[in-house]
């Protein structure tokens, strides 16, 4: 029963599935669920939540404890701060990090227990580096994943583009999406691995306009703390990187945006 | 138990973990181990290996027997051949069925379970389709993913390019990978979600040369049989694009080469 539930996070699973599969009575399965669901809560892995009526049934809720999530980034962040990951033009080498899928699962569940009670109906990306966390979170979330991407790929049918103004570099670029890739008045989780000035993001959104579509947040991996520039308000950063020394070889580097909510 | 193996494929696990975790004895956790091996084996989950002796344990092995991989891949032929996934230059739409989380990491599975043997020290893959596939994959074998890129990124330090001709376009291209991201001697697994000519993947293997790496296999998701001009030989697809009929609008998919292999 763990394992199906684990196997189908945000997903209504009816008593009578289990009592059928089992071949228990519901009485049992009910008194089994809730000590799963305890050693769910003590064990920081998420909620289980039941639904009453004939339509009932238990859905589990990935969630992760802030003291587990900050435990987990903390260890992270001084895996990101060694000097040997910095690269020309202040970005931090990341590919080994996001390259472990065992990590990104990580993550991606620390995303999708920030959005866990946003509706998602879909999880957007751009190519080409935040396309595996992007994956990682709507797996959580049991969501597909639209990836944007940076030209007119003949593959995709007819394509939706937008040409919009990268912040940090002030060049002008192209996105574009299939029209098919995503049905109209979707509700929009916006991911990505790292975020200067928030241009891409930006123009995520201002493409989603085209679709109708409602964005109800955005998720980064890494911000960068150059705030001044900023041009989207609104998002949950994993890790914030304050500080970049390129001559003394520093990376000063903090819990991001996620932890500064306290409601959980 | 059964979760912890199945979080933790391709790796031994001591036996005195469980014991400890449990607050069992061996005995009885042998015996456990027992009854969870029967239950993988008839459900077609995997293999549970056991290795002997003071370094010993066991090891889950993620692997699809043929029938249940035929019944998934059938399935999910039938969509494929829908008439409306036709795009112009004889591609065919399937960004919906590599955006769904469950369907690929199934499809993860199978390639997984085809490589088990091959001793893989990483997943590569070139963006931006294939990425998603290459981490499902991945993480039922237990390895990072190299991502190979289209151009050089500033992100990634010092890398090696190279321009190869793509086979269906017969247009020079280039790739590049970051020095510091394989290392060198690796066994290398490429994955890809689509295969016509192969200039890609013989792109990525003429790099992976530049890196001393063995190519220990190819695993595509879909082929296209016009095998006139194939570039490479040594590959397994798990589905085969027979025949596409633009006019009629229709499209002539079978099972690939994943299932002419009848040893398992």
């Amino acid at each position: 029963m763990t394992q199906h539930l684990l196997a189908h996070p945000h997903t209504l699973i009816p008593l009578t599935y289990f009592s059928e599969e089992y071949g228990s009575a519901k009485s049992s399965i009910s008194e089994d669920l809730s000590i799963i669901k305890e050693a769910f809560e003590s064990q920081g892995i998420g909620d289980l939540r039941t639904v009453a009526g004939a339509a009932g049934g238990v859905k589990y809720i990935p969630r992760t404890t802030h003291e587990h999530a900050a435990a987990f980034m903390e260890t992270l962040i001084m895996e990101l701060a060694k000097p040997e990951r910095l690269l020309p033009g202040g970005y931090l080498y990341m590919s080994d990090i996001l390259g472990d899928p065992k990590t990104l699962n990580h993550i991606g569940k620390l995303l999708a227990s920030a959005f866990r009670q946003s509706d998602v109906d879909v999880v957007m990306t751009v190519e080409a580096k935040g396309i595996p966390l992007a994956y990682a979170t709507a797996s959580f979330l049991n969501v597909p994943v639209v990836v944007v991407r940076r030209n007119n790929m003949v593959t995709e049918g007819s394509v939706v583009s937008i040409n919009y103004v990268s912040g940090s570099s002030k060049r002008i670029q192209t996105m574009s999406l299939a029209r098919r890739a995503l049905p109209e008045e979707s509700r929009v989780l916006i991911v990505d691995d790292f975020m200067k000035a928030g241009g891409t993001i930006q123009g995520m959104m201002d493409l989603l306009q085209e679709f109708k579509a409602t964005v109800v947040g955005c998720g980064v991996f890494v911000e960068t703390a150059d705030d001044a520039d900023r041009l989207i308000e609104d998002y949950i950063s994993l890790a914030k990187l304050q500080e970049v020394d390129v001559k003394e070889k520093q990376i000063m580097i903090e819990l991001g945006s996620y932890f500064s909510n306290k409601e959980e």
